[in-house]
């Protein structure tokens, strides 16, 4: 399994998916409740999280084409958490687009949000029946997970300290359980027995819990022109990060004074915010961010093992090594 | 069938709703997630519609006891919606309480709202397989289209005038639908045959739009003691409805331009909320709803004339009549 097999196989799974998100909610009227909907579902990115569902349906032998609801089910309910979290980050840019609270108003993205999720729903009742009450409450309890992760999340905006146990739990819901769910609904969608399931669940959990430690470390490493956002932003609105945890437990009693007392502060100077990112580079933040990293794809890659090798877990096995290097 | 059978039978089924209610979000955690969730459906209320879900069950010959995952699912979904408009309709207090956003804050009524709409879909998963496909896209067609009216609701607030037939539209959707639902839903659980469920949802929407118009009326005519919300509360923030509409068809020229400069006006002091009352009253609007409400309630009732006559169906007939001298 080549890199270039890979990125062929991952744009072709992309390109199904576009078309059908792009016929979803096509034509549905009034405009004031579907156009914003339509707009958030064609800001592109990468679909990771739909490609996953198909991937794993393959993984376990099974059709793509059979996980299509799925996978469609699981990118709708991604985009409806998106635009709930920016009008709750408060957040004006999304992959490089204004976010849909900006372009027309909150009321309008916190229904658009809410249709995004029942069109989520709608997908997943196009599941065969015997496999709905599994797939629905998987999917649900999933919804409710991210929402209490989402939660944890806005309450570290109000505490001093976070440690990496809270972090992880917290991170664990907001941004694996997506990738474990999905995932999970692959390996149920294209057939796979109780095994293969538990198996591509941790598989997902694993990889996006590396997944959301890579988001904290490319704030700081990525230009704003690959990531579509400015540099740094975490560091700006203060947030929790892997590397802002690493550095409290590692830092000197008075290093760890003064970044609690930047973290406090209204509003963080550009100079301070340069100092934050070198304190972190002194802790070795980031290299301990890329090494965790590496250990979390590593237990992920570990899970494939169990399973037989389809040309499914190859492209799975081989994603883990793509996503490694990714720069946004 | 007397009143005094329904209202045994409501109370019934009610503290059967309530109680499986509370055990629904109990001792989940994180609290800042969970405790809104909580809290708003502990707010009471009629709990008519997952009432009609359990009627209508019993209507086709089922059992209410199978019925209650659907009924459980459209109360939390009306919760659901319920939270999120009163952060898009600024509203401070909900059946005498104060609301979500008041209690904790926007943010927290975001996800709140977010929350129980997949606990709704949560307990909708609990169908029997072979009728979840069914259920399930009626449910979410029925979340689409109460969104939809919502934006219709909203759309309203920028335009001076809205004709009968959009008001009517957008009732059907933002209130009528919920009715319609529900009364579908409790009939396939209960085992109804497609012509059932048709006359049954049919019942339903003609149920919610009188429900609707009397929200319209008891606006004007219900204290506050006995609404939970301050009386002409509309009419303060200018909302068009059934009493607005009529009386924009019925006004002379000159009432129609004072009646328009109102509802543009910012604020409108007590004591031209208190002339625009009159007018709805000297134009026959409190009048023409009161005749509009008899009609709707009596088209339900026609509905239930194709239905073979059970116990629940005598129920729902009963409690049209019921409706029709409701004070709150």
């Amino acid at each position: 399994m080549s890199r270039d097999s890979l990125q062929k196989k991952l744009e072709e799974l992309r390109s199904l998916i576009e078309a059908e998100l792009r016929r979803l909610a096509d034509g549905r009227l009034p405009d004031s409740f579907y156009e914003p909907v339509r707009y958030t579902l064609a800001g592109g990115g990468k679909r990771l999280r739909p490609i996953l569902v198909l991937l794993s349906a393959e993984a376990v032998g099974g059709k793509a084409q059979d996980a299509l609801p799925c996978a469609l089910a699981v990118e709708l309910m991604h985009n409806f958490t998106l635009v709930h979290d920016d009008i709750m980050d408060r957040d004006a840019l999304r992959r490089g687009r204004p976010t849909v609270h900006v372009v027309w108003d909150q009321d309008t993205a916190i229904l658009a949000g809410d249709g995004l999720l029942a069109l989520a729903y709608q997908q997943l009742f196009r599941n065969p029946p015997e496999r709905l009450a599994r797939i629905g409450s998987l999917f649900s309890e999933g919804v409710l997970r991210i929402c209490e992760g989402q939660a944890l999340d806005k309450e570290f905006e109000s505490r001093t300290e976070v440690s990496l146990q809270d972090y992880m739990e917290m991170i664990e819901k907001k941004t694996a359980q997506l990738f474990s769910v999905s995932c999970g609904l692959g390996a149920l969608a294209g057939g796979g027995d109780e095994r293969s399931v538990a198996a591509l669940s941790s598989y997902g959990k694993w990889l996006g819990l590396a997944f959301q430690i890579q988001d904290d470390l490319l704030d700081v490493l990525s230009p704003e022109q690959i990531s579509g956002k400015p540099q740094a932003s975490d560091i700006r609105r203060r947030k929790k990060t892997f590397l802002f945890v690493h550095a409290l437990r590692t830092a000197s009693e008075a290093e760890r004074q003064w970044l609690l007392r930047m973290y406090a502060s209204e509003r963080l100077p550009e100079d301070a915010v340069q100092r934050v990112i070198q304190l972190f580079e002194s802790l070795g933040a980031m290299e301990q961010a890329e090494t965790l990293v590496e250990d979390l794809l590593a237990k992920a890659r570990q899970e494939l093992g169990s399973l037989p090798e389809t040309e499914g877990v190859s492209h799975l096995r081989e994603l883990t090594f793509a996503l490694a290097g990714r720069r946004a």
